[in-house]
């Protein structure tokens, strides 16, 4: 297991977390300087708040720790393909690389939707990778939905 | 002057505090049934923290207020253009009607530099007018940044 499959095991494993509590699973954590400085997961329906995505919340509680709202030389490790919310807050937040799980082409907006990370767009610029363990990130969530059809 | 006026008014009156603090002065409030449910301004100075824009506190509180976290039948005034950031957590949010004061060529996400409401992006619709005290919005933040430019 390489470093990026390391940080994205600790997205997914905050993910789970997610997911025992019935929310979305989706996990991000963010990284400076090869040590986690915040963890977070999806609690829209627990926090009854549209803007507890993981990584809103990973991004609030990095600004937090790290006493600025500027998070310069962090990468996010993200288990799925931000939305236009949070792609808007990783550029907003000065985060340098996104590390991308699965892709999300419903709502993604990290090149399925639209892409808010091309250069046209914001004065800031986030390098993104996709694809760091891809199929656990889409099983995860394919499992979920699959419970959630049955009930 | 007419309600939407009479809302973005309030939304200036955010503002206002905003730039007392020393922060850039954007103010948003959140209506329904013709009742203000949150008011917020800009506060990522203070705050620290990127995600502090005042529509995605407006929201925050909106949802809090009203217990669920889609703000269903509400409208926002802001007193600038959301960012990508903004205009994600309205989407999220199911906001149904957004009201803006000025447009902001530079990052605006509602028609400027891209637009997030177009209909083939999300599967909510939200309707947008813009140019409701449409100078007033714009002198408050032309005045903030020509002081800072003095200094």
């Amino acid at each position: 297991m390489d470093t990026h499959e390391y940080f994205m095991k600790m997205a997914l494993d905050e993910a789970k977390k997610a997911e025992a509590m019935d929310e979305v699973p989706v996990g991000a954590v963010i990284v400076k300087d090869g040590i986690i400085i915040s963890k977070a997961f999806n609690t829209r329906e627990t926090d009854k708040d549209a803007t507890c995505h993981a990584e809103m919340t990973a991004i609030k509680k990095a600004c937090e720790i790290l006493g600025g709202w500027r998070l310069i030389g962090c990468s996010m490790y993200v288990t799925l393909e931000p939305c236009l919310m949070c792609s808007g807050a990783i550029l907003q937040s000065r985060i340098e690389k996104l590390y991308i799980g699965a892709m999300d082409p419903k709502t993604g907006a990290a090149g399925s939707v639209l892409n808010a990370f091309e250069d046209y767009w914001f004065h800031h610029k986030c390098e993104v990778y996709a694809g760091i363990l891809q199929e656990e990130c889409s099983n995860i969530l394919k499992e979920f939905f699959r419970k959630k059809r049955a009930k």
